[in-house]
């Protein structure tokens, strides 16, 4: 079953303004097996409303709108409907006493113009708000040829929309919409471009219209979200397994996570699992990889700690690098890199010293190492491997890319052993 | 002028997305006088693609779509535009190439399916992306009967939207409007709550329709944004001096910038102005004062290093901190962090040392000191100032104020110098 969420209000057009109720209301759509095709944004015009209602009913069996139910006149959402559906608005004179009723209680008299609020579609059930002053109301047309349309009216404040959703909409819900289970299956990819995770796997998610695939891409970090929609548990998991099986398949120690998982995440358990440790030397990060091994509570079982030497002769002074070596090769070279790892994990004492060497830009960088250019080191007991990366990008790009690779060169490491 | 804006993409019909382009674009639309009066989110289905870009190409003057545009098979927009249009696409292997050059500055293959981003509808001008692969596109039709239609295809990923709409669409869209003044006065705030800042200042504000003020609020980060239209500079200008002025005069040195910078950049100005150097120690926020302090290229200038002594024995291998006070006191304590930032400056030989010891959470922390806990010192050749500060919110809010509160400790500091 296919959804459409319409949000009201001009306010929702500004530049400050973000639609999230849609958010809450997909996720718990997708929960029962609808998909939320289209969302639309309208403001206060009453021809503009319409026509967008009437065109999401010829689209969608289930139309949700939210906002517009104040009690001015710029709340336009009852009569835009009606004037979609070809019915007639009608007063209840119970529903505004329920606002009056509500109104004393609060010690504070209502405005006329609230009786607005007691406007009802023809046909339409009154869906009460226990939050706030203005009902919503539910609309349900099932035509002779089997199809139906269901169509709700519900309050913008979160608060109120949340609340009417839970106690009024979803029982109702449940009857309309046949049961389904969904599940899901996020693989993560770094190291990769999108276009190579695509070029590799399209010829396997494209076969299945079930599960949906998604892909999403970060620097140097891919999300590839398959979404399944069974009538049971097994069904779904077995689906999941078999295009998520074929997809490892292809990608391989590419993949990170299975679970979505952010890449510190994977590193710290791998970490822990061989009760590894590491510490890192940084420079032109400054400090991003190590707040990235700290994002996680519980991250001091694995991390140690980080030189950022910034200045170069902290490089030599906390990490031990040759001063020759930054004067003859540079800062931003292979040598440096190595000795960086080799030293900070020696003065840490830990399993893995991480450096990280480069010019992120947008001023520095020389002939042999333009801007983009970054040397990452991992140190061990027994040895020290550096790489050298051209990255593109901004300055922030850069540090997040070197950042991004030295943790997956860790986890590639770690897989390894 | 009237603008619609749709953004195209399945993962932005998912609970987790939100369209976040809408808000940036509408603030520049905006600028030139232009209304957005609807906005649809719609996923990677060819003909729903294809009927939305037809109503909103009948509705308003201005269409902007974005993202759709990758090399993927799902990735439509182009098809749907062109479909919608009733226009062919074209192959041009200029554009090909370009993409092809681009991934080998980069070291990498590119995939046969980039090519799909070499597709130009007919009359279309294509608009260079310098922060990505994809190219936009820009349609101008103009009708026999006066009216026109303008169309921008643009990038999904935000930095690559805004360097396009910046770059190529601004400058053809001054053509198609009429000129308009506007003028806009960013004053940031720290160390302060949303509440107490609106509180203060509301009295002032909503005075004036003209500037229109919006307030936006961050971690320990308050923006005071006004917006001037106006017929001439002089008019704007004069006007924004009118209600920034008496706005300063009640926050006084609570606002530590009026061009709209971060707080890293304010306190990079100021140690610039008075040649001081600074270095820092972390511990619960794993390097995240220096990474903001190495944000900006050039910061090495002000910038010399930090020690992330995460682990308790490099607080004193590094630092010099006494053990026993590790042990008597706590790591996260007054004296600790004393012996941290005075350590650091020392060691590193920098005009300030900064120091931050506590508990981010969620797990840890005593009675005496609960999670939310941290210690900030800043040492200097003549003193060291230590607070203790309590702050509310998951582990990553209570290192983002951490990091927030020692840079404008820092920066209070240098004001008094």
């Amino acid at each position: 079953m296919n959804a459409e969420i319409i949000a009201v209000g001009s306010e929702m057009l500004t530049p400050e303004k973000i639609d999230t109720n849609s958010l809450y209301l997909t996720d718990q759509l997708n929960n029962l097996g609808i998909e939320v095709v289209q969302k639309t944004i309208v403001g206060d015009d009453r021809e503009r409303l319409r026509a967008t209602i009437a065109g999401a009913m010829n689209r969608s069996e289930i139309v949700i709108l939210t906002g517009g139910l104040g009690p001015t006149e710029d709340d336009l959402t009852r009569e835009a409907t009606a004037g979609a559906l070809g019915r007639e608005l009608s007063y209840h004179p119970e529903i505004s006493d329920e606002i009056a009723a509500r109104f004393k209680r609060m010690n504070r008299p209502m405005a006329d113009n609230n009786k607005r609020q007691a406007m009802v579609i023809e046909g339409a059930e009154v869906l009460p708000n226990d939050r706030g002053s203005a009902p919503g109301q539910w609309i349900q047309i099932s035509n002779s040829n089997g199809s139906g349309l269901t169509m709700m009216l519900l309050p913008g404040p979160p608060k109120e929309l949340k609340a009417m959703f839970e106690k009024q909409c979803l029982p109702r819900l449940h009857k309309v919409v046949p049961p389904l289970v969904i599940r899901t299956l996020c693989l993560r990819v770094a190291g990769m471009a999108e276009s190579d995770v695509d070029h590799q796997i399209a010829p396997i998610y494209t076969k299945y219209a079930n599960p949906v695939t998604t892909i999403l891409a970060g620097p140097s970090d891919i999300q590839i979200h398959l979404r399944c929609r069974c009538e049971t548990e097994a069904e779904a998991q077995k689906l999941l397994q078999e295009v998520g099986g074929q997809i490892e398949n292809v990608l391989g120690d590419r993949i990170y996570t299975r679970t979505g998982e952010e890449l510190e995440d994977a590193v710290g358990t791998l970490l822990k699992e061989r009760k590894a440790t590491v510490c890192t030397a940084e420079s032109c990060t400054g400090g991003l990889l190590a707040q990235r091994l700290t994002a996680r509570s519980g991250s001091s079982d694995t991390f140690l700690g980080s030189i950022v030497s910034y200045a170069p002769d902290l490089k030599t002074y906390f990490l031990g690098v040759d001063p020759r070596s930054i004067l003859l090769d540079g800062a931003v070279s292979e040598s440096v890199a190595r000795q960086m790892a080799v030293g900070v994990r020696h003065r840490i004492t830990a399993t893995y010293g991480i450096s990280i060497t480069g010019f992120a830009g947008p001023e520095g960088g020389t002939e042999a190492n333009p801007v983009g250019t970054v040397y990452i080191g991992i140190a061990s007991e027994t040895d020290c491997e550096v790489k050298r990366f051209q990255f593109l990008g901004d300055r922030e790009r850069v540090r997040a890319l070197a950042a991004q690779t030295a943790l997956d060169m860790l986890r590639r490491r770690l897989l390894r052993e």
